[in-house]
């Protein structure tokens, strides 16, 4: 008996010391993880640098126009990572921790497996190194923004949002917001993102609202983009020449809502991939005096209308505006809301249908 | 003998469940992971805000100032996390990732069970949100910093030079340069630091060049501050009234050194706490013609004044000039160079010695 107690310990302690101690489901596994800078240009000034006159440009470069990119790879990963493309004002915080402090996609689809990409655009957070010159005027706007985003409108938010209705929330989703350093550039986002897609050798794109418009052309420019997540794409909507709708009236204030023409080659790309595009609640079906919610009702049927475009040209796109899922209450930030480990299972379940989920 | 081969299975079995299979000592392995923002004011637009003119101020917020914090917790953390912030134009990017694509002194420390928190500050990165306005130039500047970071004099390195010499490498190093999206302030950089530190119940805070200056005064702020590891702090060192030294001369392009002044009783806080400060290599020791040494050398020396004078008043602060140790080749990013393992090492030991690596 007392020979295989022993043995029967010693396997255990052996097997703890190959295991390393203390890993259990609850914690995170990774291989590895850091981050790079990807794409940008170099702009130099004309002249030679004098290390005597170090303050002058004369002849010295400036790196920027990059993206910022942290990884992190879990301990077996799937095949398919996931690269995170943030919206408007926003960085790769957008993919974090939610407003409420829980887990956001990038550590929920960690844990599942996924190694993940996320991504600060040219000239936005700590790719703020542009080669353009840029005015940021500290104007007060986050009400405005509460309103476009539709958690409600100001103060109130609507019934049943799943937006976390805390004042913590709310003010560390205020201070998530961040400026461009540069001018805001479409294709310069999209070739640097492009750029990582070659570079990693394919993955999944997951853009956000504005993300949404450099991700296809991203698609478009590389070749390894294996599907597109579109969460609420709010302008940049791509159509092949002679077949671009007519722009969408509505009253927003951003005006009406025109559609991108591109060649017909380049919209094939697009047909080459599973796309799925997500859209919230507080939407409105028929033009509303309600400004946010007009807004995104034109935006969801522009969605719808590229999504038609795709699927005629042989592609598989799909537009889901959540309540008619029967899941209600979503705002423009749907992914980081209460109910955002809902919103992981469906999209993992999409990508189970689609094969990418190994 | 079956029983308790079966037994044994079982144990083994069972135990792999706990302990998830194929974690190894060469796994990171996380409890927890995500990011807030902390600090930071309130800007309110005078008049009422009416959802009808959404795009007029009036009446609405601006919420920035705050720094953005990303934290990691191992397993089986140490007592007293690492609190990382970096210098002029960087962002936490400075402790992640090595120019040449090694992992850097925030993963280093976390596979040692240190919990890290990696700050942009206030105006900064992904902390962008700023109170106030800012006109960022892209001026061609590269060389300046490559001579003035003393990695060598621009093209050439300095001989021996531990940073990693490839083109690659460079250009990573030149992209993680990120502008201020405000005017800099190192007062508010140092009261969001404080309330990091007061959030989190304490820590070691690893501070970077111009990140010295916010360090000292967030250590006075907040008395949860363990320790400060500064690692060529450039400027703002303090020094009681009536003690600080007279400017040092230097051909700097910076201009003279000068030290602040601050009250006793604010500058005896900086005697409650072990303080170490490290300087790399290429540091002039008398006055020198080539400018980023001479500049280095009034640095160097006014950080051991600033030194003598905490241990004059009690305290317990070390300059170590890294060649004095007989380790050559460092530039202002030292720990981020080829021998950063070394580095962390030194550092560790020191934790060790005074009784905070548990």
């Amino acid at each position: 008996m007392k020979k295989f107690k022993l043995l029967l310990v010693a396997a255990v302690m052996s097997l703890c010391t190959a295991c390393s101690i203390n890993a259990s489901n609850d914690h995170i596994i990774l291989g590895t993880q850091g981050s790079f800078f990807v794409g940008g240009t170099v702009k130099t000034a004309p002249g030679t640098y004098d290390t005597q006159q170090p303050l002058k440009s004369d002849g010295q470069t400036l790196h920027g126009d990059h993206a910022y990119v942290q990884y992190q790879i879990p301990v077996q990963p799937k095949e398919n990572p996931l690269v995170f493309l943030h919206g408007a004002g926003q960085s790769a915080r957008t993919w974090d921790t939610t407003p409420d402090g829980r887990e956001g996609f990038a550590t929920i689809f960690l844990r599942r497996h996924f190694a993940t990409y996320l991504v600060d655009q040219p000239r936005r957070g700590r790719a703020g190194r542009s080669t353009v010159d840029e005015t940021i005027k500290a104007v007060p706007d986050d009400q405005f923004w509460f309103d476009n985003f539709r958690m409600g409108q100001w103060p109130q938010y609507y019934p049943g949002s799943q937006f976390p209705q805390t004042a913590s929330a709310l003010e560390q989703f205020f201070r998530q917001m961040t400026p461009n350093t540069g001018a805001y550039d479409e294709q310069l986002i999209a070739t640097d993102l492009a750029a990582l897609m070659d570079k990693i050798g394919g993955g999944i794109l997951v853009t956000h609202s504005q993300g949404g418009g450099p991700g296809w052309h991203a698609a478009i420019k590389s070749k390894h983009v294996r599907a597109i997540v579109a969460y609420e794409p709010g302008s940049g909507f791509v159509f092949p020449q002679g077949e671009a709708p007519e722009p969408l009236d509505t009253i927003s204030p951003f005006g009406a809502l025109g559609a991108t023409s591109i060649p017909l080659n380049d919209f094939m790309q697009l047909t080459k991939m599973p796309i799925i595009i997500y859209y919230g609640d507080y939407i409105a079906t028929k033009p509303s005096d309600n400004w946010a919610m007009d807004s995104w009702r034109v935006r969801l049927q522009m969605a719808q209308l590229f999504a038609d475009c795709i699927n005629r040209h042989g592609g598989d796109a799909t537009v889901v505006h959540l309540p008619e899922q029967g899941i209600y209450g979503n705002s423009h930030f749907l992914f980081a809301e209460k109910n955002n480990v809902q919103l992981a299972d469906m999209l993992e379940s999409w990508l189970k249908a689609k094969g990418l989920d190994e």
